[in-house]
């Protein structure tokens, strides 16, 4: 194995890592919650790595540990050949990682620090999320993506902006699909990649494992019941 | 002016990029809060860079625009030789950014989208804010910080790791002292890194710029006052 990937068993900020370690054809396992409760209520100063909340990388080639899911998007982008080689083309991707951390905090009310109420939801999915939908497509957009080809950051083959963009959007209307009609309405082109991305036979394959030896969920814990309450699917 | 920062005339995620813009010497100009919420305001298609929330910055050298705070410090620090070469370098200062984002998000309980109740306030700064100081303190002694000198990241001179963790801990605390004591006590040697950093003539001459012309306010909003209530100085 080249990595170990340390997450819960859900898909939520894992399936970030994990559509990306599949795209590249990457080895990894996964120890599951145990190890992971283990290594993260360790004092910092006795962890491989000083972090707080997972995702937590363990590149075993390089002996490298990395918490926080940017980082370690850049970190195996770079590696695997996925992030434009300019300074600048690092720093969009990035800001479109921050980009995906931003809409998955305001979506789970920051991991379920509170719960949605009816108001709260309605002003979110009619205001806010639509927004966020609409700047992914418009990024998208303004670098040649259209609903039937094309790349967020303008690339000729998928980056890591794009696997992101889809382990964001993808996995969110596909865990809680009656979000699916709106990323359609306020983000066709970006829900057209995000659906080619999470459909080539690697990241296909990774999700349907997943899926098989995983609960249903998506994020987990009680914000998971607020989420499917909001959406009359719970 | 070689950049525009676009930000609220307050410190919080805005104190990231001007210290860094500080540090180097850089001239930049802040059109200040009408100009930023005409930009934020407009539909995606039609902004410079399509984002949702500051800090935004205009590099007029390279007619660059980044949102995102991790983004913006990671291009200012390679442009400017802050910024570890390697890819692991790299990766492990986005993790610190990403660290630092994510306290800040729960110091202001996702930028105000709750308020301060006492028993989870106490909770707070009993474990979970001491927790986050620990980690900081660990990775920069793992990399060789000490109480009187050193960086987070083992570099010879300060780098967009020990920035931003000087704007992240010198600023909450210098804006909010109560918590200078707990930080002290948890993170000794990043209260001084951080006190280090922030009293450099270019930074400390920002500061006081910054505070003669602004409202001696931390994060702003309601939320201040809630934070201010919990500390018993609002």
């Amino acid at each position: 194995m080249t990595y170990t990937l340390y997450y819960w068993n859900i898909p939520f900020r894992g399936h970030f890592p994990r559509f990306v370690l599949a795209h590249v054809g990457a080895q990894w396992e996964e120890p599951g919650m145990d190890a992971l409760v283990r290594l993260k209520d360790l004092p910092p100063a006795e962890q491989p790595l000083p972090f707080v909340g997972p995702p937590l990388l363990h590149d075993r080639s390089a002996d490298l540990w990395l918490s926080q899911m940017a980082a370690i998007l850049l970190y195996l982008g770079e590696k695997h050949g996925l992030v434009p080689e300019s300074s600048a083309g690092r720093a969009m991707t990035v800001k479109v990682l921050g980009d995906c951390t931003d809409v998955l905090q305001e979506l789970t009310c920051s991991c379920g620090a509170m719960m949605w109420t009816r108001p709260a939801w309605d002003t979110f999915v009619s205001a806010r999320l639509p927004r966020w939908m609409q700047m992914f497509e418009a990024l998208g957009r303004a670098n040649g993506l259209t609903d039937r080809a094309g790349h967020m950051l303008g690339t000729e083959v998928p980056g890591i902006a794009d696997l992101a963009t889809s382990a964001l959007w993808h996995t969110m209307t596909d865990k809680l699909p009656p979000l699916a009609p709106l990323l359609r309405e306020h983000a066709p082109a970006v829900a057209a990649l995000s659906h080619r991305i999470a459909e080539t036979p690697a990241i296909s394959a990774m999700r349907a494992e997943h899926d098989a030896n995983a609960m249903a969920l998506y994020c987990a814990g009680q914000i998971e019941e607020s989420l499917l309450g909001m959406l009359g699917t719970g």
